[in-house]
This record gives C-alpha cells, sequence and structure tokens, in this order.
C-alpha cells in the first residue's frame, strides 16, 4: 500500500511524521473521510468544500493543497483501487513553541487508502466497520445528536425525521439523504428529538460515507430496524452511486 | 536535542511515528506536562499517578511503561538539561481496522525536553509561554471552569477561590497550590462563580507546571492583578521546589 505524504506517494510503512507534528502532538488537525466507487469519489466537492472550511476554522485557512484531487486519483491509481476508503488528513505541521499555534504554517498533507469493495445495488451494506455498539450521543439539553461516528435517521407515521444541526457534525451523507427524500417527495423534519421518539419509531438508521445508510437494528435493547422508506433511500443511494461514478 | 522515543535516546529531527499512529490519526493519546527544576521533576510521583489514569481511561492502562521514571532522567541527562520543560506523550500506537480501539495496545512513548530555565525564589516567572489572551472557558451553566491551559484561582475578602473540579481538568499545581494555602491556613473554597466574580476578585492567578502560578493581570479589560496572597503562595510554590529538587 502507498500513501500520499506531503506531496509525494511513499510506501505505507515509511510514511513518517516527526513527534513534534502538531498532528501528533496535539491532534491539531483536520480529516476528511470519503468513500471511492469505480476510482471515482462520491461527492468530491461537497468533501474538499468541508475539508477548506475544517481548515479555515482553525485558522489554516490554505493548508489543504490547490491539487488535492490530483494526489488522491494518484494515491487510488497507485494501489490500483477503484473502491475504497480514502481519507485526506491536515495537520498543522511542525510548530516552534508549545500549545499556541503560530499563523505561519507548513502543513502536514496525507492520503490514507485501503480497499472497500463495494455492496451494489442489491447487495448488503459492507459491513467492515460495523459497530454493533455504535453509541448514540446526546446534546446538553438531552436530546439525541449523532452517533459516535454517524449521523441519525429514524421514520415516524412516514416522515423522516433526524436531529438539527447545531449539537452535531451533520454529515455529507446526512446532507445527501436529505436531498434524495426531498426529491422523493417524502416530509422531512429536523428538530430536536428524545431518546424515546427514536426507541419508538418505525424505522432508524445511521449514515456516514463509508457506511452508506445502515439500519438500527435496536436501540438500548428494543428493536427498531429496517423499513420501506429506508429500503427505498438506500436503493436512491446505490442508484446515484452508480450514476455519478460508474 | 534528543527525545526518548519508545525506549531509545534519537535526535529530535529522526524522531518519527507513522502517519497510521492513532495519535496522529484521531489524538488518540494521552500526554504530561511537568517541570524539571536541578534535573528532578517536580511532583513526578502526581504526574505519573494522573498519566496512568489517562491510559486506563482509555482503555490501555498498561500503556505507560514501568521505566518511565528512567526514561526520563535519561533524556535530561542526554540532553545536559537540570531545569526543563519535560513532556510525556503515549498514543495507542498503530491499529488495524479505523476509528474502534483496539484492545492489544503496542503504544507510542515519547518524552519530550526543552530547556526551560527557572525563576527562582525572588525573580519573575518565566514567560516564555506567557499568553496574554489566555481564554478563561465557562461550563455549560455559564460557570467560570478553567483556562484554556490552566486552572484560575481568586481571592475574595481573604478567601481563596477557585472553581470545583467537575467541568474542569483539575491540574496538579492546582492541588499543590490548595494544599499549600492549607496548611498556611488561608481559608480555601471550591465552588461555581460567575465571571462577575472573578471581575470583581481582589487577586486572581493562573496555574499550570510551566508557568507555575502567574498572576492575571485583567479580565476583559478589567484589571485584576497580583496581591499579598498571590505573592506568598508563590513564594511557598518556589521554597517548596528548593527544597524537593535542589
Amino acid at each position: 500500500m502507498q500513501y500520499h505524504l506531503n506531496g509525494e506517494l511513499v510506501p505505507r510503512e515509511e510514511a513518517t511524521v516527526s513527534v513534534d507534528d502538531r498532528g501528533f502532538r496535539y491532534g491539531d488537525a483536520v480529516f476528511e473521510t470519503c468513500r471511492a466507487y469505480g476510482g471515482e469519489v462520491y461527492a468530491w466537492d461537497r468533501h474538499v468544500d468541508r475539508l477548506r472550511e475544517g481548515c479555515e476554522t482553525l485558522g489554516m485557512a490554505e493548508a489543504a493543497p490547490d491539487d488535492i484531487a490530483v494526489r488522491v486519483a494518484e494515491t487510488l491509481d497507485a494501489n490500483d483501487l477503484a473502491d475504497a476508503y480514502v481519507r485526506i488528513s491536515v495537520s498543522r505541521g511542525v510548530q516552534p513553541g508549545k500549545l499556541t499555534p503560530q499563523p505561519d504554517v507548513d502543513p502536514t498533507v496525507v492520503v490514507y487508502v485501503k480497499p472497500l469493495p463495494r455492496g451494489g445495488v442489491d447487495g448488503e451494506p459492507v459491513t467492515d466497520s460495523y459497530r454493533p455498539d455504535e453509541a448514540l450521543m446526546r446534546d446538553v439539553d438531552g436530546n439525541v445528536a449523532e452517533g459516535a461516528t454517524s449521523n441519525l435517521f429514524f421514520v415516524d407515521d412516514g416522515v423522516l425525521k433526524t436531529p438539527a444541526a447545531g449539537s452535531l457534525l451533520p454529515g455529507i451523507t446526512r446532507e445527501l439523504v436529505v436531498e434524495f427524500a426531498e426529491a422523493e417527495g417524502f416530509p422531512v423534519e429536523t428538530g430536536r428529538y428524545s431518546l424515546d421518539d427514536v426507541r419508538e419509531a418505525d424505522e432508524a438508521f445511521l449514515t456516514n460515507s463509508t457506511w452508506e445508510l445502515r439500519p438500527v437494528e435496536r436501540v438500548d435493547g428494543i428493536a427498531v430496524g429496517d423499513g420501506p422508506m429506508t429500503s427505498l433511500l438506500r436503493r436512491l443511494y446505490d442508484e446515484r452511486v452508480e450514476e455519478r461514478c460508474y
């Protein structure tokens, strides 16, 4: 496996950073997880926009390089990968001083890839990173916010519901699912919901770029599971991947 | 400068970790900042206890090596340092899979050092890492919690006050200051305080292992500053350092 490190392809075992890199010292970095299908990163523009926004938020607006798309393509090519997990990491790099960040940034930019075969339109989602114990997190008011690495949707009486942005990381797959549902004419509602709302839902699923849409089997032992809206949205997601990437 | 990396002294510029190290990928690591005076790390037992507790909290109880004190001493020696900033970092290392940590841990352990001359009993505190814009953080209820990298104390009508543990990182210097004040017979109170309480205080100071006790000149433009209790506590801290480390 080869990674792309600061503009060069390097064998994974030689891809290293200084222990003084602020990514290692403080976790002072941004990362973006994407998924490639047929050699194309799905929803690339949205991912790269979010990556740049993240860098800007951290006060290193120029840290994500202009040729990042080229670096990703080169990494997929070098590893002969079409269907893959793709991760881009941008840290603030090595700086003098201690915790306070300095304005002059020489970032560390890594493109990671890993094979991730596609489930296909009729197949089951790939369960490579499936965690039966995904935690649902609540905001400070006790409302359900999101999964540890995913966003939450549930279906209540024909309405697709998802916690409103604010106390959560609004994922790109979440955004796409809302758009697909609206395009199909499904009622979509964002709001503040209790854990009981989710426990009593007709269907529930989690989303992120690598899991796509993944049904929630049970919440605290209470069966929720799959259903017609989840199935349809999964199919729409798969079809869109087919259209865009193959 | 030499660092201690996974049991070996290495020149700083050769001290590297894999980009797959979870410390770099996710910030999945613990670090402990200490200060050495005269070749001795001050309050070492407390620092090493807290480091081990941090590792345990992250589900890697055995990650901090038994000989960590030896590694620190070797690093100070190799760099011919007596008065120094000392930082120990323990990451979960490289693991298969993605975000979910695995129980089998091969940690990455780094000892960093940097010269940090001592201010001395009568001198001014070293201002190497002084940030005039240290942020005071509040908890979810709006009470004052701590500085970004320090704990807060203030003096109100002869009583030394500090926010109660709960929504803050209770520092080792904070703990020592409380003990010194109690030993002197000063009234000490921990509780929940508003920003106004701090603005209206007679004295205020911040603590951490590298800053020791540092007076707060002003809060949001309102002068607070130094005073007799701060000066006395600084002197006691310095004297204790003298006793223990020289």
